[in-house]
């Protein structure tokens, strides 16, 4: 198992689908996970600790978490079968039970960031899947550097929106 | 307190806004809300009975509350504030409190539909801004049904886009 944490959000140039890139926490290699972007923009909001006027749904999962007495343990990439991730929350219960729940990894990490709750890579699916960057490192940062910039332009379009569909949600 | 039920989700034509019809089980009102992309399609999936490959963000959040032992007692669209509408949820939880929570509409609804809760519509929203549909019966049957459609086949756009985001996420 590898703890991770998720070192950037991106936009895949070739399509611009968000991308997702999970950092080993002792190595230099990374798991690319490509998501949705409602999911991506709730990730990013929580990376950039963004506060909303209304709760978005991630947040509002935490809040019915708490209310009902519960705690997210940690979340795992657990799996990886025809090419989808597969995620599995662990929730410790108010009666001290840990339930595993199956989800994706976009809704598992965008919960895990807003519960402080460890994320970690199964060997098996970080086996089959993290890379490491494909460039030298100062060039994979700068490279990094001036997607995040462009992701932030797009994420903050779409909080303009978002802050706008508060006068109409 | 008005019982309602979803009577449609929509397009707004002025502004390509999704937009839900809560209708007053007991009147021929309804309560337009418009909501945000992600959960208008999560709404119409719930009502289409539309079952993913992988489990959308409500569907976890319902996993979530059932493996906490809560459960979704009712929401109310509570409150109309600068042109928002507010939700709160009542959640019974494990020990057989109810704690009520701050949400959206969209997502509150989108979660009722989930959970077979009933959704309610406070007197001070309904009187503020319930509408009797603007034509005659009929046409607006007519013209509803026309623009149903034309949200399901924008919806299934949607949906094969996220059945096609399966194999990426």
């Amino acid at each position: 198992m590898r703890e991770a944490e998720v070192r950037a959000v991106l936009v895949d140039p070739a399509n611009g689908a968000p991308v997702i890139l999970l950092q080993d926490r002792h190595s230099s290699k990374v798991l690319p996970i490509w998501i949705g972007q409602p999911e991506a923009i709730s990730i990013a909001a929580a990376l950039e600790k963004k506060q909303f006027p209304r709760p978005m749904s991630h947040d509002l999962m935490k809040a019915l978490l708490e209310a009902a007495g519960a705690k997210l343990e940690k979340v795992i990439i657990s799996d990886l079968k025809d090419n989808t991730f597969y995620a599995t929350i662990y929730l410790r219960t108010a009666d001290g039970k840990v339930k595993e729940i199956d989800a994706r990894p976009s809704d598992s990490v965008a919960l895990a960031l807003r519960t402080a709750a460890p994320i970690y890579i199964s060997e098996e699916v970080f086996d089959q899947s993290a890379i490491d960057l494909p460039l030298n490192e100062e060039e994979a940062i700068q490279s990094l550097a001036d997607e995040q910039r462009e992701f932030e332009e797009f994420v903050d379009k779409e909080l303009d929106l978002a802050e706008f569909k508060r006068y109409i949600d």
